[in-house]
């Protein structure tokens, strides 16, 4: 093939796609299928632009794969053929078992089955259909392969997948503040005994990179009207469960169907295909096409949830940084109960008591390595002078209440009446 | 309201809600709607990144306008707080008649009743609910005020719905060819005797912005690919409702089942209000979940489409300037018909022949006036030394012809055999 | 004057003259003077963008400006016509003052004569010749206006200069680390009890503002090699002044030719206006012309100093967290006197050591205030429970050595003999 | 030596520097001249920000230079290491012999003595220098090598030249029409018997380039106040030459003064190397000091060109499309004799009366070739069904006239009176 392929990115410009073989995969229906599922669910909601998907983030992560290979070259560091197409198609591949807003599903339709087991069963079919020559790219990924680098590169704490998300969700959601240098920490990246390290003079950006990946935490992917919206529809999905566990027929798509109607186990997915084969056909139009057919569906709590995800009249959320009481929490609860005329077993469906929780580095699993200009290495929290690494390995918790924004409770948190948030 | 609402956006960084009633219209669920309704469509397929909404572009559109008018006010054209608020709403309001796919949609499902249709029954429904609140807006919109520049901003050929499209198509595709200096242009527009016009020394950036739109419409919009995938799901549309009317039970949600059983003409949405009602929850979720779940339709010619559509194993597709002969056509066609089995009136379905045109400006229709250091004005097209524009203004007329990847007519037309594009 | 005048600013795009007194302001030639001299001396040789003027800077901040008090005023902040000009020209003209190469002058040419002092009596002579209209401008740089918020955003820890050199020096240094989200700042900013403070979900954008500040410091205006050049120029014109000082005739323009041949205070420049008058004379290319005529200069150390500047053949520095030992500083001394032949008097001119420092954020001074959504007001370093600020407020001191390339302290340090550095 | 050296670009981010050899001659002082001679000369007067200099712009070349090998290279064109580091040599000495201000010192100081013809003297210089390691770079830049697509990369109608430069002035300037999607134009090269060829589908990236540069020359180039400071410049500097051949002493520094005091021709600097050497020692500085202090010289004329120059008061230029007739020349030529009292033969001082022309695109030499899918070859203007290329062959024409703002033609042209041009 004469003609390098390649695919429009408006973050990096132009991808291009390394071999007919990744070309293939690629153009794999399972791969495929990442089309149709957003990277971070809910949060256009907030950030209108963030409709980004899967898709567009493993073929980001593919092309920041390949520069910090050529890089990686570029200083001795010898990586053969065989390895390179292995840690491409590794990060090709790193996110294949996601479903449709991943955490909410993890939570309630296919409970109890993490996207890791499903990406695990998806590659190792891949493999199959693709007779072996995904052996050494499955190796790497699963952390088996005795060139540890390789595996950093795809999953650590300055991985590409980091970096492509990083640079890719503040892209879409347009907050600035989670962009980062990928190409200066790409060119910082070297080897030192087969461990992936950043050169003395990165250390600046990796800070800025773990700064930014904290600020994104919690002005994104932590965002209070983000978390209530993701657990709005949690509840709604828990709650349609529910419903056709009591024998209600619910409006859904086939393959939502089969999860809506089945309690399917870890164990079922690997003993019987037809789970597998209904996975791969779910994707965000699903729960997309079944939330909006069930705001008008006969149950209440249904209907109502539905309708306020569709229409965007998210439930308040208030966060803060010591736990709420439980004087306060049942105050609301109560208040809840009474304006929506719920049963006591019905409150978890409107009122959300969370905790959330993030920090930007922990020195503990895997450090991220700093190798000064003898080449000595140093955990970066140690080697950077400037202490604000300590800060950064805080685990920072908050924690947040949501319910319904006809609920007033204005008085006693002497938040104003009539104040509603836009985004 | 002390606060001013805003909201992130990738193209522009942050938007401003110009006052609490705009908030209260982008509230509603008319215009929440958009959301849920790709700008360009099916581009995606071949610009991954394309998958920004009509909800984007308007409210970005709105922005740009506020520019504008904040623009002309600075030069002493007088505009009343009245004028300045409908011209806003007419702007963000201009799509809202816009289904799903549109311009699909007006080929099938909903034939003949086009998006201005449904507009002006939405906006005259919203303006009831907003006590006439609408009134100037809509005057604006249907050019019916005596203040032309006002509906020429919303509508004409330097309008800020074409800015804004131009430059946020460019921003999600990643092709910096449609980058036009918006804000130069708007800079330069200035009124005279209640037109719009351009001061003389923004003339080299409404040439770039007509070339940028040239080039957009044959980069993007009316790329041979994207042609053939929105073509495959007319098609595709087409079949179910043909079905449908054989009395079929097809899988769709309850507001697409409502337009592939009944065949409503825009008579019928002026007279009975449950049309529009249905067309208000219609959205790509609506669509996209039906031709999933065809993907598994007994009937072959569904089946094939939406399997096409869904794996992007899109339709091959020639592209030339002069059209194809008879010969060519029945040549191809029969290959068709044998290779899939087809009877003579199903050929329509595999094999698509079409004529797309464009020309970037044309002069006959509300031309864009440049207005020199004396305020003379002259149409771009004379004022343009540079002959340039002429050429803008030609037709560009090109034929193509769309089929199966796997009808082989590689001899005849010399192309490789294997040869597959990815976008 | 109907016409708005319009700037072109590759980092902002378009910056208007909001006023015809302000463009005369401009066009004045103690404005036009700063067209000539760098925003970051010598650093265009670490980073070779790095060419971009105080003029430059002084218009961006204005436009920042402008961006500032319309966010306010649209926030019910009242700020009347003269109050908004007044900060204008405040911020228009904060940096009048400084001469080429500004810190490296005040060390030897103009010694003990600050910009500030400058600044202030340039200020006066403006005023006089524009008849008082600065009289409010100049109240406000001084801090002795009633509104305290005036003056803050001239001059603080989050102010309009600050917000403008940070993104101006990284986009032109091409140094991504330092771009902050300008415009979501300003955004955020609001009065209360006539201080400046920041709306509570602004508090991100604050921390990402320091650090981004802090980080430019050590990537930008600290690089150790930025450090070396400048400390070289500093030398090169010390011994210039003291040749001069001996009788010696040097090339110089006139107006640098005033500053070698005479030593002028601060009283000086009170009381002789023709000080002044020279002062204003000066840019960077007083001090480059006769850096390169001084290349063939008789004196080994004026013109070894100038041509390794002229040639990039910049002193190698070694920066470290502990301070160098006499032991150590001594042994390189003793090389550099007996490599160079130089005389113990000489020494201090081919070898430099230096302590560098800098803390992000100072509590102390003027904190930078957030209000809550209730409106109290926290210093930054106690609204944050992120506990990133308190590292941020730490003093961090770095010790540097400088020393020509020739000198071979290879074996002592272990640094590779033929490594150079290149920028 | 192992570690990759990189220089920030802002245009391009980083830049690596592909080899020792390269670093070295990138170290030369050659080359390092050129980091004080500005793209754009006088340019930054209408765009502040165009203070760039030739020496970002050969080291930003030589970047595209080496994506545009390694493009070809991943296309299977061959190319040895020893022709892609002469293509990176040849690029990066292309710019060599210009000299500061380049135009206007080719028609006064260093009259008639091209830079092309010094660029061949210090190239000549430098291999003797590196022992004839820049052999084959020469043979290339001076299109004496069999493989025509090395050559036509440096410099042809789509050369690696005008593709950095276009993007950089555009960059640096603020305009954005001159922005060009180079990435693309370089991934759709390749080569046909040793000739470079676009692929069909990057017919339009190459039209919009075309268009860029198009608009860049009327936008920026040809700026009619560019224009006129310019000319100010060329007049002050013949002005200058003129009194020093007349024995007045004019302070200059020794390498202009060498310049200013003698006639120079291209045989002198092939016969004496001193001139080559003073020559090497000339950049802006020299230029520029010398204007700064002529402001306060005698002569009437100089002082008046330089004192306007350096307080940005430029003379007024009026382009049209027909040339002037002689009688308002002699009008205004009169006015301007009376106003400033000058001689008859000094009157091209102060007032100038020149055409300038643009082609975007010249169809005769060195056109550029479009290959289709068959390998078939076509000149662009013939490939293009769009027959825009027709109107960009077209040399376009236009004629100005020049003059101190003092002189008053408001009557006669309309002009309004007190109106300036501000940038």
């Amino acid at each position: 093939m004469n003609k390098k392929k390649i695919i429009n990115d408006p973050v990096y410009g132009f991808v291009s796609i390394p071999s007919g073989f990744i070309f293939d995969l690629i153009q794999h229906p399972f791969l495929q299928r990442l089309r149709y599922i957003k990277q971070v669910s809910m949060t256009h909601l907030v950030y209108p632009g963030a409709l980004h998907t899967r898709f567009q983030h493993v073929v980001g992560a593919m092309h920041l794969m390949q520069l910090a290979v050529d890089t990686l070259k570029s200083k001795e560091v010898s990586i053969t053929e065989e390895e390179e197409a292995a840690v491409l198609i590794a990060i090709l591949l790193h996110d294949i078992g996601h479903g449709p807003f991943s955490h909410s599903l993890e939570h309630t339709i296919i409970e109890g089955v993490s996207h890791e087991v499903i990406s695990a069963l998806l590659m190792k079919k891949l493999n199959i259909q693709f007779d072996g020559r995904l052996d050494l790219a499955i190796t790497i990924f699963n952390n088996q392969y005795h060139r540890k680098f390789l595996h950093q590169l795809v999953s650590g704490q300055l991985d590409i997948d980091r970096m492509d998300y990083l640079n890719r969700d503040s892209f879409f959601t347009g907050v600035s503040e989670g962009v980062i240098s990928f190409d200066r920490i790409i060119k910082m990246l070297t080897v030192k005994d087969d461990e992936l390290v950043v050169e003395i003079k990165g250390i600046y950006s990796v800070e800025k990179f773990l700064i930014a990946r904290r600020l994104m935490y919690w002005q994104v992917y932590l965002h209070k009207t983000v978390i209530a919206a993701e657990q709005m529809l949690v509840k709604a999905l828990a709650r349609a469960k529910e419903l056709s566990n009591a024998g209600e027929e619910l409006f859904a798509t086939p393959a939502l169907s089969h999860f809506l109607r089945n309690k399917i186990t870890a164990d079922n997915f690997e003993e019987d295909p037809i789970h597998l084969t209904w996975f791969t056909k779910l994707d965000d139009t699903d729960i997309m096409s079944a939330l909006k057919t069930w705001c008008d569906h006969d149950d209440f709590i249904l209907r109502t949830l539905c309708s306020k995800l569709m229409k965007r009249d998210l439930f308040r959320t208030e966060m803060r940084n010591t736990d709420f009481t439980d004087i306060e929490l049942n105050e609301i609860k109560e208040q809840v109960k009474n304006y929506f005329g719920l049963k006591e077993s019905e409150i978890d469906y409107f009122f959300y008591h969370q905790v959330v929780q993030n920090s930007a580095y922990s020195a503990g699993s895997s450090p991220i390595k700093i190798a000064n200009n003898k080449g000595d290495l140093k955990d970066i929290a140690e080697a950077s002078d400037l202490s604000n690494l300590e800060a950064l390995s805080k685990r920072v918790v908050k924690y947040t209440i949501s319910y319904p924004k006809e609920i007033s409770l204005l008085d006693q948190y002497g938040v104003e009446n009539k104040k509603v948030k836009v985004n």
